[in-house]
């Protein structure tokens, strides 16, 4: 296994499911920590068209809190536009625990204080920040990257 | 002006939405090379909430000839699943051209014999591939983060 992406109450199903899809083309498990913006029944993941669902490997928490409590001993990062380090910045290692936040507001203050922030770059142009399956999706290759693909081809 | 993405007849508008907001974040100029699966008319702009899209750098053109012929002399890479390079193996240079061909089958024939092909490690697992945007997101920062983030924050 080679990283593990954790979502801190994801909204969109449609940013969901292409993180899913980047999981399971990765060899990366995917942690959902709960409230989560849709629902994840079979029919309704039959209906949105989520083939490789079968093949995620796949975490869910009912909070924040039993997230941290089964997850506490590991390292883990959490992308943040408020952050001062880079992600490219990082040395990531197989297994690393990456968190994302909410796509309207990110996470509160309590999950700043608890794990250490990464951004990615951007324009100061615009309020608004990357799409969540690319800030994902560009993270995740950046440590894929940095620790050689293991498994991809 | 730091990339230029060429996205050859895309269908699917939430991802040509997506890679817009990427682009716009990035500085970087987008093209599209007619067909497209959808409209660019401000009425479905609107309805799509694509507030950023005024201020993208658009090119359109209305064939893969009429691209070729205005960039004819451009360093210019495909993004491709047959390619045998990796694209993190590629020295990228501010100004170049990347092209990502369509969701469903990618570009023809005679594009992968005009343009150097590059690809994104996946697991051999599945027929499907990452999506579209998440693409364009991985290659454009691993550009972006080879030639120094310039001008972003």
């Amino acid at each position: 296994m080679n990283l593990n992406i954790v979502l801190y109450q994801p909204e969109i199903p449609q940013n969901t499911g292409n993180i899913a899809r980047t999981c399971v083309l990765t060899n990366s498990t995917l942690h959902l920590i709960k409230p989560l913006g849709f629902s994840l029944d079979e029919k309704h993941l039959k209906r949105a068209g989520l083939d490789y669902w079968k093949d995620l490997k796949l975490e869910i928490y009912e909070s924040y809190e039993e997230f941290m409590e089964i997850n506490k001993d590991k390292r883990m990062f959490l992308a943040s536009t408020h952050a001062k380090e880079i992600y490219s910045d990082v040395k990531f290692k197989q297994g690393d625990f990456i968190m994302f936040g909410r796509e309207s507001c990110g996470v509160p203050d309590n999950v700043h204080n608890d794990i250490q922030g990464i951004r990615t770059p951007m324009l100061e142009t615009s309020t608004r920040s990357l799409n969540l399956s690319n800030t994902v999706a560009i993270v995740a290759y950046e440590a894929l990257r940095q620790i050689g693909f293991p498994g991809m081809k």
